[in-house]
């Protein structure tokens, strides 16, 4: 099979497509015929050899989420059948012409979805759900404040905020990003090309969404009210900080940390089992349209994902960007 | 009525008893006859300066928790009858021979507990119940750092955790407290003026109490386990610092701060009748030795306050501190 593949670790032209042994499914798992794979920032990190694929999972293909047909069960394997039109999150492997995934950890893909909009959902819809839902415990009539809310997981979190009955404030340098932004649920616009946010919106944020890591975590902290908690899920602007945790101990905050890549099976699949019961039936029109979808920007064939990356590394992208195997679609 | 006064912000001289107008109840509220009131550290800042009472509670008489007797009642009160033996968490005012309360902040001293212990109890087993169940989620199996442990507040919580079927690590700079701490569940005694905790321990931690602040803030994260939670009690060696955010990311940590005395009516309502439920009937013995017991080291008359204050600066206590008004003991 072809698979895309990283020669070393560098820029864009490190990308290349090769031939690999298909692999063959061991016992309780199922081969997923590829026909489309979201991209994610985690690419670009694990590309410039920073970031390598956890254990279990292939070293040499990136790709974190796959949508495809299931084509070949391994032994044991009772909850697929060949054909199936399925979709899910991996460790690795995603961006070949196969990938093996434990039955657990597959979901199907909701009707009427295509293959490059089911691969534009497991990785920032999990993301969003697991740090809005599960760590953040966002609630009806609170405020959501979602940094880079035209990114993939901002499109995805904005929506979803929207759905739990949150007032969604969203940052972004873009002002064409914000505009786009309100269509997925964000009610007050930021541009932080023009505005500190910290100024525009005083302290009454019960959930932060941070991206950034050390540098905004002052400024964070500043607009979270009472019992507020900030989850983080990127250090883009650095690791290491200075902190003021007055207000964390008399606001008592919340500071959560969350990274999906490094789980084991067992969480994988508990938290699949609860995003398929309580997410996946929001993203199918049920005689209106549906409360989530998921925001593709463009596709790109895999033989080209280099442009891809460029084009995130510039963040010029709102929501997701997908490869596809040029003879998969639809 | 008699009340402690602090005459100035200042050291320990400027602790006094001055007469002043003894307060009527309002509606919903009973007026309890003070026997005896816990010191606590936070009785040290007020002096000092920095740490004016909440507003609704005596802004000039210190003092965070009591026990006594009910002696009046406000209009509209059913909860209480003159005569009865109770404690209780004020925002101020409970080093006076009377403090008004709200009856829903009210709690009954437990059967066979003097009012010396039942003024032991209400602000470092509130504390202790809040850091570990409520916002740390401490579980049967996991392990648990209580720094300060020959504290009132790490009296208090080794044995809840004990109680919760945790294991109970703690730290202290005294052997002798360390040794002392074992007969409240505490299973590994760390001495931090001989050993570094973080060397100690590893990586192995689910819950760390933490009173610290930002100095040990690298050093507690460090020993944090995947999903670990440091709950943060106090800023003693300072409040701000660097932190890096890498472990707390990749490890899904939680930093979470929680203070107690800030709270409103309603929060405060709500805890007491969890506590209520939950807590209070472990103090009391039946058949077999209560599973909770308030830390008393010594009673000093309320006339003489400023030698505990003395002690308390130089941590010389292990557990609590509690004022008697003399004549009231039996």
């Amino acid at each position: 099979m072809r698979a895309v593949v990283y020669t070393a670790a560098g820029g864009p032209e490190v990308i290349a497509i090769r031939e690999v042994p298909t692999p063959v499914p061991g016992t309780g798992q199922v081969r997923v015929r590829v026909r489309a794979a979201g991209l994610n920032r985690a690419d670009i990190y694990q590309r410039r050899g920073g970031y390598p694929a956890p254990p279990g999972w292939p070293a040499d293909i990136p790709g974190l989420e796959y949508a495809g047909d299931v084509d070949l069960l391994g032994p044991g394997v009772t909850r697929w059948r060949p054909g199936d039109r399925v979709m899910g999150l991996v460790g690795g492997g995603g961006q070949a012409e196969a990938v093996l995934v434990r039955q657990e950890e597959v979901l199907p893909l909701p009707a009427g979805l295509s293959y490059v909009e089911g691969a534009a959902i497991p990785e920032v819809f999990y993301t969003a759900y697991d740090a809005l839902v599960t760590r953040g415990r966002l609630a009806a009539g609170e405020r959501v404040l979602i940094h880079a809310v035209g990114s993939g997981v901002g499109t995805a979190a904005s929506q979803l905020a929207r759905h739990l009955g949150a007032t969604v404030i969203g940052t972004s340098r873009s002002a064409e990003k914000l505009a786009r932004a309100r269509a997925y649920g964000v009610d007050v616009g930021i541009d932080t090309s023009r505005t500190a946010f910290e100024s525009a919106v005083g302290d009454s944020v019960h959930v932060v969404l941070d991206l950034l890591g050390a540098s905004a975590l002052g400024a964070n902290l500043s607009v979270l009210a009472l019992r507020g908690r900030m989850v983080i899920l990127g250090l883009l602007a650095g690791r290491r900080g200075e902190v003021d945790l007055d207000p964390v101990l008399h606001k008592r905050l919340e500071i959560i940390g969350t990274v999906m890549r490094k789980r084991g099976p067992e969480e994988r699949a508990a938290l699949v089992a609860e995003f398929a019961e309580r997410v996946l039936p929001l993203f199918e029109a049920r005689g209106e349209p549906p409360v989530l979808r998921p925001v593709v920007e463009r596709t790109y064939p895999m033989t080209r994902l280099a442009e891809a990356h460029e084009v995130m590394e510039r963040n010029e992208n709102f929501g997701k960007l997908v490869g596809v195997w040029e003879e998969s679609e639809p």
